[in-house]
């Protein structure tokens, strides 16, 4: 599992500050995060190819994490791309979209899925055989998700030596893998952990921007590897993320310590503060592994 | 008057090429001209004061001149601006602004006044005691007008040495620079031009970007001083630049000869040319003036 940052700041697209948006890769899908002014750039200077992307999500339609969105599909278009697309967002979203698509005469030339959200509860929005997307309701000035996204468990490992030696048809390996018992040349049922060892643990990633503090999100994040959690603040002005509706570095800590996640990242900073590294200072006094997100930056999990 | 290209490259923006947008200072207004994504954060780098645009001109509703309208919109918002903002722009740029600042709940708190354009002939825009606009309808694939700026005649230069000796009163001197015969002292009746010289001569601009070879245009701009005409394709792809809608090096430069304009400046290039030093060697084939546009370039006139 990669995460890169292409944005991690709140409000506005600076010289040296993009706004939020993140690549993730996870089980060989390539999901956009988020899609601040500037992605199509931010996603070009890190390589990304376009054609890997396939499902985008949108957290919500304040303009730092989607005014990327309709020139990343216009571009997608003038490169001629064929391969289908998904936006996954608030309501409105496709509307915003298509209008400037049509005053523009230009649609595209491929298949534009649009899912659109309003539920205030957690719910599955994609899912295929190796991996689900469910939203995290949170709680900003306007609505907006989280996503949670969560490997399936996985094959288990064939030992080959010894599934040889339990005389088992190689026929069966498959099933063996997946998790089944099998009977040998000889009519005896084998268990299948005698012959596999567990498969990679399943990771997940759980992003969390723009929000408050909401503790109401701890059940649906609970255990998860990674946490992205926005802290806009840090605690010396918890009045203005009350205000805002959004959260401190010490908020984002809490929640990922009652989640009990592995590692909490840190982002979407306030441009009023000129050393992030105090945001990384104050999470770490609630809990121990804290990382801080910045543009450009690379997590490998 | 001052041109600052902050972006000149066609279709989409890569990481060292920005989409349209231009800046205009012109008898102390600062124009906005077009605002392709990522337009904001050209005018931080060229540390342009934000409060000093309050009037942008959108040439048409194709991404690459307006995706960062939106977002520049939204940052002056949040930047807490309480200069009015005026944009000029075709039919539905309203629609496609209001819509997002709706879903966003964020309206702006200063005023935003649009003017839709749908006129097919050359119209006046925006006109104060020193500035003049007008549309210039172009032929594009969906409605697009380019922009001519024009100084107005500015006052005559006073000769103070000869105003004495023609022994006038100073109370007159304003009226002598505004063309203005007085009587002096004696009662005599002094021509102006007597003790006056003309003042700078004004300057005009043209922007003409995007559109096909279109020779209804010259009387339009006809000796305009400088004219930025679009060169999205040397004359060796004029069958695509037909197909497209767009123009070659050529063609710029014919419409600068007929119009007898003093700098032809060439922008929009496509970014299949690796060099664009091209672009320039054709046109000065037919036009001896030719000067390139570059992402960052500053003109002054």
């Amino acid at each position: 599992m990669k995460l890169s940052i292409l944005g991690c700041y709140s409000a506005t697209p600076r010289t040296l500050n993009n706004t939020t948006s993140q690549v993730l890769e996870i089980n060989n899908h390539m999901f956009l995060i988020d899609c601040g002014e500037g992605t199509q750039v931010q996603l070009r200077k890190h390589k990304v190819k376009f054609n890997r992307i396939k499902h985008i999500f949108i957290s919500h339609l304040h303009g730092d994490h989607f005014f990327g969105l309709v020139g990343l599909i216009s571009t997608f278009r003038l490169l001629t791309r064929e391969t289908d697309l998904h936006v996954y967002g608030p309501k409105g979203i496709k509307e915003i979209v298509t209008l400037q698509l049509k005053l523009a005469d230009s649609w595209t030339n491929y298949n534009l899925y649009f899912h659109e959200l309003s539920s205030s509860k957690s719910e599955l929005v994609f899912e295929d055989d190796k991996v689900e997307v469910y939203t995290i309701p949170l709680n900003h000035r306007i609505y907006t998700n989280g996503y949670l996204f969560k490997e399936k468990e996985g094959d288990r490992k064939l030992d080959v030596y010894a599934a040889e030696e339990a005389n088992i048809n190689v026929a069966y390996y498959r099933k063996l893998v997946q998790g089944f018992d099998v009977e040998n040349e000889d009519g005896a049922l084998i268990d299948h952990k005698k012959v596999t060892t567990p498969g990679p643990k399943p990771l997940s990633y759980a992003f969390c921007s723009d929000t408050m503090y909401k503790e109401d999100i701890v059940p649906i994040i609970k255990d998860t590897d990674v946490l992205y959690h926005e802290s806009t603040f840090l605690d010396q002005h918890e009045n203005l993320a009350t205000k805002t509706k959004h959260s401190t570095a010490k908020q984002a800590a809490q929640i990922a310590k009652q989640a009990n996640v592995g590692t909490l990242i840190l982002g979407h900073y306030s441009t009023r503060y000129d050393n992030i590294q105090v945001f990384k200072k104050e999470a770490k006094e609630i809990f121990k592994n804290v990382q801080l997100a910045k543009d450009g930056k690379t997590f490998e999990f």
